[in-house]
């Protein structure tokens, strides 16, 4: 009987497991403690159990440690260890210039392997025969590949994933559950389209209807480009152009939960974070950085670079290279200076009262 | 031919019918009217037809009385009721100390009846011979279930529900259709996940790339443990953790749309509505309620019995027991004297221009 | 073998094309260059190429014209469009009254043909023998229809759409990838729901449990009507009534990812942009628009013709026709001025600091 073949990021039996003196070579640290300690899991400083690594890059970290159960940990040389409680096992202390760049060494060393699912069709999907899928590619169970559809080696659609007419899907990109790609949209190579992303959905724009009462479909008959090597977040939508594309840059990274309107252009290398609204044709430079639940009003224009803040408005274009925040926006010295004015307001407004009332 | 079987809240042909006076008698309220009036049906004041319960639980609900065609009424008594307008039928009136509370007590009565879809797997589903599904379990069309899950008693898995490879489902859950779990999540017992929920993505974790130009994927090999008794709302998405868990307490309530960011550990009993949005590694106690939309910071630790408010934006940690509102949000009455001193910062901004010219 | 039929916007091989001259007297306009030339797409000024027809309806696009290398400009009169840089070869220049308006029929004539997917039920689809599906609709791969379900003549389910019990989809709707409707939901004719879209989901709605210590399921026992003409984005969630029906308007549009609460009330020809989230029992006018991520408190009525700006948070209700905006929401001159007391407040304060020091 088939069985779905699991995508990239596959579990292991077991998880991997090192000794102390093997992380604290593989992070270029000082072990403090016994070389031979066998760490089998990593966690945090609170929820760790004896076997486990943690990690302390700052104080707020540290001030946990006491309480912790954690066999071993990984700690940055300008952190002060405090000593643990009475009757906690010393733990091994591997101390490293960076514990958080550490950490992601220790990471890539403990992470499952790829387990590339098989090549091939799973006899649940449902492929037209004027589709071409590549032999080396997976299209997963009850997946969809209508006509016209190419889909590139190693490329795997993990389950339930649609592609409607004319999509292209790059070489190994990985599309998972019940991802959609609409009419025509292309997909770039090493993309990752997490559970329950649209690609593709017309966007929003309708005209007055003729008896002046309602509202008419304006045709939406572009399409989205996502270029190579982005990740995109689950849920996220992605409209397709009115005309022309709506266009991903290479290596840009998107949350999940974002809107992205039609004929929007996003620049290579962006990093826009979780429920993110992008209005319609808003462009955005290489490199730029949106907190999250930011929003973007239509037609504006970012540059490279930028950094805008958690929960921004932005109304008006941002040149290259600054950071912005608030609402309406601004450039954030001055989002500053105003969140602190507005924050002494109560107080300012009392005393103004009463030298007008001394009056 | 095999057919969708429906999940605990099923239709039936025809909605629970009651008298007026074994809806008084269900409530303990006064009648007032036909014991033996037919009840058809629930609706709102303005709304109901004839046959139909209506609610009023304050004034102003009950402002739309003299118009509604409801043929009966469930009335706090506090609320005095005015007169219908001529040419309606005179209504039957239930009185009760509460009506909000006395609807509950009614809705439950009139609810479908919980309809068990017939246990075993849909032939169109997908279940890996290394899987463990329990013979009451319910496996509904065009799910899959990869290698070493393991789906419990009762569990229902509605239609098109993808489990990865290693997905632990407890007893009498719930997850309807289009639902996604990642690789090695843990959703407890009597858990709800509605439509198109996505548990497990990778969290939102990148590092600058070799070259310094680009950002590299932090792996996150940690999971999701969703505890006892969570509902979680339509297209909510709740990442797995960077390493550890990212924990959803027992008891636990999620709205639609939220995004749950890697390795945040919410407390039992907590309810968090729709758009809400959590960065990376914020904790929060027990009993916490968070309004609709609000969003809090990465890091931040919220306490137990804390109520934030809809729409604001938490950037610092906030005590047990306190009431948070605004953006950067604050103590709710001081947030209140600034909304009211920015409400009036106009007025009070012209006075203090003319006093300025006066000088 | 079966294949994906395709849904209402579909691809073909080639797109339209068309002369300069048959543009021109499509949108009444008048024509500067050659009358044969053949326009073979449409898009940006910016990204334009050889053969493609670019639209100019302000000063600001016109800015970029000079480097564009579109064959063809549609352009408004009142725009007086820049020379073209040296070496690109001189464009076709249509000139109306109206752009944007041109634009739109232009749009219509390149759209894509509707490509009607062939009627009948997929063979990988579930149908229950208790179920009504007109011999007209297509019900697509992989989709699921309950018992007592109706679907109209010429609706399409496209690909993995679930539908619960006892639902309705009348003529000529389209239910794009992923929908679920649940229980007893009403979706009316030539209604299109995109990709994810979740309807009758249980609205959020909990009591004290009996223990005093957590939250009880209140039951959802109403639905979700949607009348004709509705148009509703991918992903969004639109919640059932906790008893009567949560309702969307005729003609009404809703963007990606808004959240529409059990029991709102939403009028006819209404525009929601993406990330709209309605709380419980709101209730809204025909025609009245809201602007991406604003939100709206539970049981606020928002009158007729209303226009609500982006990143609004209303808790007050609103009179038919008037403009709101901000935080929490007022009417807009007000909210304006505000807003513009709020920029120069950092300013204003330290002028009173300074008068304060001098006294």
């Amino acid at each position: 009987m088939p069985i779905m073949t699991a995508s990239a990021q596959t579990a292991r039996p077991r998880p991997a497991e090192a000794t102390a003196a093997e992380i604290a070579s593989l992070v270029g640290g000082e072990l403090d403690g016994p070389a031979d300690l066998r760490i089998v899991g990593l966690e945090s400083v609170e929820r760790a159990r004896e076997g486990e690594l943690t990690f302390i890059a700052d104080a707020a970290w540290a001030a946990a440690w006491p309480r912790s159960k954690a066999s071993a940990v990984l700690v940055s040389r300008a952190v002060e260890l405090p000593p643990r409680e009475a009757g906690l096992e010393p733990a091994a202390v591997i101390r490293v210039a960076d514990a958080d760049a550490a950490m992601i060494a220790v990471l890539e060393r403990f992470a499952p392997p790829v387990e590339r699912p098989a090549p091939g069709i799973h006899p649940t999907a449902v492929v037209s025969p004027n589709a071409e899928v590549d032999p080396t590619a997976t299209v997963g169970p009850q997946c969809c590949v209508a006509a016209d559809c190419k889909v590139g080696p190693r490329a795997v659609l993990v389950a339930g994933v649609r592609l409607y007419r004319g999509v292209v899907v790059g070489e190994d990109s990985v599309l998972h559950a019940s991802v959609t790609v609409r009419e025509r949209c292309v997909v770039g190579r090493r993309v990752i389209l997490h559970c329950g992303v649209a690609v593709g959905t017309d966007g929003f724009g309708y005209r007055p209807s003729p008896d002046g009462r309602g509202l008419a479909k304006v045709p939406h008959i572009g399409n989205v480009v996502i270029e190579d090597d982005v990740e995109i977040g689950a849920n996220t939508c992605i409209d397709r152009g009115k005309f022309g594309a709506t266009v991903i840059g290479a290596g840009t990274k998107i949350d999940n939960l974002c809107q992205i309107a039609h004929n929007c252009v996003i620049g290579r290398s962006c990093a826009i974070s979780g429920l993110v609204g992008l209005a319609g044709t808003v462009t955005i430079g290489d490199g730029t950085r949106i907190g999250g639940a930011a929003g973007i009003a239509d037609h504006i224009k970012i540059g490279r670079g930028v950094t805008i803040a958690a929960r921004a408005g932005v109304m008006n274009d941002i040149p290259d290279g600054e950071t912005w925040a608030g609402v309406p926006a601004q450039e954030r010295t001055q989002a500053i200076r105003e969140a602190i004015a507005i924050r002494r307001l109560p107080e300012l407004s009392r005393k103004l009262r009463d030298m007008l009332e001394d009056r």
